[in-house]
């Protein structure tokens, strides 16, 4: 395994005259290995799109038939108190809190990931009143984007649009806040959080994280880096399902101060006295804004079981080990074909994810879900694999490299058709 | 059945002599008796908190389970389209839309009420831009307040307060926006909308109608108010399950000028070209954000199949009828023991609920339900009883007031805690 952390390293180049058997070797002797079983996988499948959408967890069709038939369906409306359901958004919350190196009760679940950035960043704005700039890089997803953007209008400040080299540069008296995703969901290319959260403290400004391409597979040390705010997703690396609720965390020192802009009756103080004006709940309750979606909410509360007893190190370690696996064979085996491995080398800056970049990446990612490989495409020329390390072999890595080779020497992509791409990121 | 529309009438006092017989009779007479199957309902349960929490419906289950195990399960990723999800928001809209008179295209599921409702009062703020004031109901639910006095914080507004008495009163040439509740989730009091649409649009400034407690259960005519926008819940009435995703309806004319403040990803016209800068999908898919709740928003739309035929006219009248002989039961048999009946008497005026205000109103909730009479409790004096046409029965009301006036015959609630009020609204 990978030694972390430490200098950048890569054993990207040591891999001549390997076989199928030896990714199997890896896989007997891979601690985490036995993770795969507590999820649902079929015989034949290489999924390697965990980072868009993870997988079913073992535990998780019996929870929600649960709260469905038993919660929902018999107990009614004495559920909220019977089964917890109101405390929901904070006991699932914690169980993130852990994976992405926060204390208990900073963490909460709910809504969506563009709406907890929304109230998040607007909430950081608040907290630095004179200062009229956003930072964020403009490469970002989407979302994030659009988010930042309306933020600023609503808030009469101005984006100040940044790539990863000019971060720093970018960062002045005038800034309020920094907003970055920790994991491009193209590139994989990894920030480093805590230099960068430093830097910007040092200029007296904010930090709020996206972690929605690195929760539940690459270091996240909230605390650690000392952030002020983070939101993630909560159906890519924690497998918690289809559009599952988001998280947000905000550091303690806010707890108190935070201002955030969709205040609703379940962020109050005191919900049930229904005061006509809001009060907003001491510590990360004040987040909240709506009901609760307790089915969906189940669900990821199920899902995140299956982290029990793992480490977020060895985590780590894996998905370097598998990355570097997959970025060495595909030297060794794709690049003949054209294709460009898009990745950063060092672990320092590496996701859990490798892009090959090709002119027919589109016709590359059908032509290997045809043979069972899935990853996905990301315009205009990228094939996008996701190596979760809860599930991912060595021996799919193998398979994976091996089936992309034989599309590439048979120009099988040629005739696919630019019709399905629309699959979520 | 009542005959509707027409003057205010009511059968209050009309009773004497009654048995539960009578109620049997009435139940058997009822055309939409049968639609009580399409849920489930443990004998012996008198469930009438269906405007907090609605029950399951019997197709639910199932479907939940096979988008869990079999689409998510298997297909994966691959279900976003092979499976619909990324329609589902609208899908799912456009049988809601049917419930609450609005044109196929005009109403899009996700998010919380809470959320929805930012939106669109944000947007709507937008169309009017040189007005200040928006016009709202204090007595309104309180996340409708706190959203209210923030959007008029983030656009520079002031909040003008009015009450049923005074709202067109309150209707000036100063006014960006009305908001408010249809039915009341205390009082069950419901605005006349059209007439109220009609004054607000006399002056120009827009109406947003928060359809929580009347969409599924009362006479919604969206398209015949000409209401500009509204948003409502997929958990009550709609029984979408606990804290199912919320609706939101926007007429046609605002489709194209409509400038929401979550501007997310699955609301740009092109999601998967990726664009840094947000160009808003055409329609009302404008409104969307984040990636849809999947799990959620099936059972939301397994659970409104059980509208399936059933012409929301009758919903309505079976409604009234139901409402009418609480009260008119209520009347006789407790108000001698000092209730006070908190309903509108006239159809025009009264949603699908119906209150009892006494001293002990959280007693008597805890005892009805240890008597197996659900209904809930609101501050400060409250006892609440929704009558949701699609699965109560008459002889349910008949039972609920011999329970009830048992409890108050034996002053059984004067010992029952104040622990467990927090229930859902």
């Amino acid at each position: 395994m990978p030694s972390l952390p430490g200098r950048p390293r890569c054993r990207v180049a040591t891999l001549g005259g390997m076989t199928r058997d030896d990714a199997i070797a890896r896989d007997l002797a891979d601690p985490l290995a036995s993770l795969r079983d507590r999820f649902v996988l079929a015989d034949g499948l290489i999924y390697l799109d965990g980072n868009s959408l993870g997988p079913l967890p073992v535990g998780v069709p019996e929870r929600v038939t649960a709260v469905v038939t038993e919660q929902w369906g018999k107990d009614l409306i004495a559920s909220w108190n019977a089964h917890d359901w109101m405390r929901l958004p904070t006991m699932v919350g914690a169980k993130i809190a852990r994976l992405v190196g926060a204390p208990d009760g900073t963490v909460v679940v709910g809504d969506s990931t563009s709406v907890q950035l929304f109230k998040l960043l607007l909430a950081a704005s608040r907290l630095r009143p004179d200062r009229r700039v956003i930072v964020t890089d403009p490469a970002t997803f989407p979302t994030d984007a659009y988010i930042a953007a309306s933020v600023a209008r609503l808030t009469d400040r101005e984006i100040r649009w940044c790539e990863p080299s000019t971060v720093e540069a970018s960062l002045a008296g005038d800034v309020a806040v920094l907003a970055l995703t920790h994991v491009d969901y193209r590139t994989g290319q990894m920030y480093d959080a805590a230099a960068l959260t430093a830097a910007a403290h040092a200029v007296d400004a904010l930090v709020c994280w996206d972690l929605c391409h690195s929760a539940g597979a690459a270091d996240v040390e909230l605390a650690g880096w000392d952030a002020d705010f983070a939101v993630g997703c909560g159906y890519k690396y924690l497998n918690g399902g289809p559009g599952a609720p988001a998280f947000a965390y905000v550091h303690p020192r806010w707890h108190d101060s935070l201002d955030q802009p969709l205040p609703g009756w379940l962020g109050h103080a005191d919900p049930f006295a229904f005061e006509q004006r809001y009060r907003p709940a001491p510590g990360i309750e004040r987040v909240r804004t709506g009901t609760p979606d307790v089915l969906s909410m189940i669900a990821l509360d199920a899902a995140l079981d299956a982290f029990d007893g793992v480490s977020t190190a060895d985590l780590r370690s894996k998905s370097l080990a598998l990355t570097d696996y997959f970025i060495a064979l595909a030297v060794e085996r794709l690049t003949p074909y054209g294709v460009v491995i898009e990745a950063p080398l060092e672990y320092e800056r590496r996701g859990s994810q490798v892009c090959l970049r090709h002119p027919d990446a589109y016709g590359l990612v059908q032509a290997l879900i045809a043979r069972g490989v899935v990853g996905d495409f990301r315009t205009p020329d990228l094939a996008r694999f996701g190596f979760a390390p809860m599930y991912t072999r060595f021996v799919d890595v193998w398979d994976a490299v091996e089936q992309a080779a034989a599309v590439l020497a048979g120009n099988e992509f040629a005739d696919a058709e630019y019709a399905t791409r629309k699959m979520v990121t």
